[in-house]
Formats: structure tokens, sequence, C-alpha cells
């Protein structure tokens, strides 16, 4: 189990608190290996939804759970995982090839996502068997 | 006040709800009018604190409380103003000659910061008498 949490890349960043509170920093293709083109964040999500369904053809993402916290199902057709993510420090990189569903968010979860491009409709893959179909390369 | 708040250059993006739950977008050198190189977070704020307190050179940032609420102060040697930031769809924009000073952290507030620039402490003007001085052009 830890060599799957291992190979669902998390990067654990240092936490900058003092006396005041705390602060995190993510820099753009330093902290995380991508420029960040657009940035989202899911919030006020009604109990027991699951969402995301989808993988992309170009798009990375970090993923923080800046408030609360939520879990990330994971599959990429060689591993399936699930991350919980429950820490402002804790970032989940998620690779083009990662299928993935996001679940049990707390009331007060805010997932902030950092993607690499910007929005585009066409970079979604929302059919599981397309994503098969794109990304299986005979492994299934 | 609201001819003070206009100037104080807020961006009121829309939310993207549905049965699922809100989702909030900004995408760089779009919705606001820079890249963003380096992204932070400021939780945990102890109550009374106020932190901040400088302006910069270069850095350009939006600001937005994706939860809870918090009070920014803003002095750009033109206008002084308070700004509230309650909403996760409503971004404030600091040009780089806005000192800036943050108060009235609620003890669930996450406030978002998108940084035009990597972090470099060469970038921070602390010291109010040189920000005068930088940014006065003998207007006092």
């Amino acid at each position: 189990m830890v060599d799957d949490i291992q190979q669902s890349k998390i990067i654990e960043i240092v936490e900058l608190g003092d006396e005041r509170g705390l602060l995190s920093v993510i820099e753009g293709n330093l902290t995380i290996p991508f420029d960040v083109k657009r940035v989202f964040y899911i919030y006020g999500t009604k109990e027991g939804i699951r969402r995301g369904f989808h993988a992309h053809y170009k798009t990375r993402q970090a993923l923080i759970s800046v408030s609360g916290s939520c879990k990330v199902y994971l599959d990429d057709l060689k591993r399936k995982d699930n991350v919980t993510l429950d820490s402002p420090k804790k970032i989940l990189i998620l690779e083009p090839n990662d299928w993935h569903e996001m679940y049990d968010f707390s009331p007060d979860c805010v997932l902030l996502v950092l993607a690499s491009h910007y929005y585009d409709p066409e970079d979604y893959i929302r059919d599981y068997d397309k994503f098969v179909e794109v990304y299986g390369n005979g492994i299934l």
C-alpha cells in the first residue's frame, strides 16, 4: 500500500509556520513539474458525491486539499490506488493518463487544483472504454 | 466607498455550480492579467493577527479567500482602502505598488494567493518609508 501511494507521486511541501499562522508555497516548474496555466477549486461538495471520472490527453494536475479532506481514486491501467488528501502540505500529481475520481469530501473541503493547460473540452477523456483504447497499449 | 472598491480591482468570477457542488476557475493571463508562477495559501492564522506589511517592485498578485473570510488594507499612496474577501468568487488584484496588510482572518480562512513571479526576497519592500520613496513620485 505504501508502494502504491509512492507511485501516485505525492509531494510533501514544507509548511512555513510562525507565530502568525501557516503558509505553504508551490512554484510552477519547481515545486511541481509543470507551469500553472489554470487554477480551480472545488468546494461546497454535497454529501456522498463522487466526481471527476475522466483522464486527459495533455493536462497534468496538482491536487491539494487546502481545507478539510477528500479522497482520490486513481487508475492508470497499471495500478489502481486510493489517496487521502487531508493536509495543505500534501500535493498529489496527476498525469494525463491517470483516470481519477474524487470522493468522501468533508463538508469543509476545498480541493485546489493547479493545471498545466487552459480549459479545453477536447482534452477530456470521459469514457472509460475510450480511456482504455487511448492508454491501454495492449495491457488489458 | 463603492468607487474605492472598484479602484481596488476586484474581479467577480462565475461559480460553476451543479448538483454536485461548486467549482471556480481562474486562468492565468485570461481571468487575471498575468501568468501564475507561484501559488501560496495562508491558513491557521492566529486570532488578532495582521500580516503582510509590504509592497513589491515587480510581483502582481491575485487574492481569493477560498474558505472563510479576511480583510485587506491597501495603500497605493493615492488611496487607502479596506476590502473584505469573503467569497471564493471574489478576486482582489494587487499591483506591485499596493502596500497591503491582511487582517480579521476567520478561524477557517484559507487565503489563496496567485503571484506573477517566483519568490525573491529582493522584490519585497517591507519598510513603509522606502515604499514612499520608491512609489511616492512627489505625491506626498
